[in-house]
């Protein structure tokens, strides 16, 4: 790996150590762990961790959960690890890969399960090895519901972001195992299609899927000179850690 | 069944008998007819085509198309018929059912499907038996999808409107049968969730899941004492027949 620098995320509330030219997690990791239902004193894991930008910016807004991040990624692991005593955040980072999940693991039962799975299928050349392992996946998309759902206690909360053209298979590994679908499609712009889905599923529930209203980043127009036009919506939680709710 | 009458459909345009108490074909089946991507000279069939407001209106919007019905109550059949006839619109309505496809339908293969098949899976008491058997389903969603998908040539669309749902059914039931998913979610209000959704799939095809804008119905303030608050989009859709286009 190259070099490490530190980022600010919630508008510089938290400091995460990220690669400089490894993968680098940014707005989804944010959206992730804002759409999260957690209350204190409930468990929540994240699959695939990354340097822990979801799990320590749940636990900022939530006080008293009780994180546990698992990442495959030595190196990776240990930037979490850094970055949660760093922020002052308790965050448990387990060594590990989810498709042969730690014995730690496999012995607990979590009320939420999050999780961000690389988004390309294929792997592409790319400079940095970490970077590629990262963003491309070889665990099938499948196994990351399954972990998923075998860590969840029954009525728990699984909560993924992903795009929306892997929504055909998380549906089909959700298939009879998991209920109250929640689908909230994430939009650049109003009136455009969704670049990301937030899909939440509950542990044996029986409730409907819904297809809720999209969550929009940007306001309505564009001027290429403007530094920033998020949302509101959108500044909120990126900048101040709001909540996104799914329910 | 009771008695009948003549409603107005694109404001006015089309005149469509439909019972006085039985399932009566609204902004739903417009909707249908205005996201089929037919052009003149193509094959649209109908799965269920109840008085035929759906082809009706396609017909109307797309001169040239050849459209068949297909619908298993006699009754709806030839109103369908007469529907047809009335607005001087070619409709070829054939009285049968989907999971016992006539012979006639059987030899042929079409460019476009479209159906909008029954909305809640348990038949519940209803005054009108017609009403009922229109309204709740005994022929299983998947069978829907089978006899369309049946019915396309490679590379034909199938266009279905349905409760958000159902989504993961229709999404299983097109599994490795169809590709290039495109779902408009359909909401009452700018910020709800989705009421019903717009499915499309290209039989065969490769393309990716797209999860597209909502079409939002109403306009973003309602005044109950208004008549009238469809928004501009909807107004266009319902009133002037215009076409809705998820590509």
């Amino acid at each position: 790996m190259g070099g490490t620098r530190i980022d600010g995320f919630l508008n510089g509330r938290l400091q995460i150590e990220q690669p400089i030219d490894g993968y680098r997690a940014g707005a989804d990791a944010v959206m992730l762990a804002a759409a999260c239902p957690a209350r204190p004193g409930e468990t929540v894991v994240e699959l695939g961790c990354g340097v822990g930008t979801a799990s320590i910016c749940l636990g900022w807004r939530v006080p008293g959960v009780t994180l546990t991040g698992l990442e495959r990624q030595p190196d990776y692991a240990a930037m979490a690890d850094r970055n949660a005593k760093r922020n002052d955040l308790p965050l448990s980072v387990v060594t590990g890969d989810l498709s042969r999940m730690p014995d730690t693991l496999k012995a607990a039962s979590f009320d939420h399960v999050i999780a961000n799975p690389p988004y390309f299928r294929d792997a592409t050349p790319a400079p940095d090895a970490l970077r590629a392992e990262a963003r491309h996946e070889d665990t099938p998309l499948r196994a990351w519901v399954d972990a998923g759902l075998r860590r969840l206690r029954p009525g728990g909360h699984l909560l993924m972001i992903h795009r929306p053209e892997r929504l055909n298979e998380l549906l089909a590994a959700l298939a009879g195992r998991a209920g109250a679908i929640a689908i909230m499609p994430i939009a650049a712009r109003e009136g455009r299609e969704a670049g990301r889905i937030l899909l939440s599923a509950r542990k044996e529930a029986k409730g409907a899927l819904r297809l809720l209203a999209p969550f929009v980043m940007h306001a309505a127009s564009a001027h290429s000179g403007d530094r920033e036009d998020l949302s509101p919506a959108a500044s909120a939680v990126l900048r101040e850690g709001a909540a996104i709710n799914l329910r």
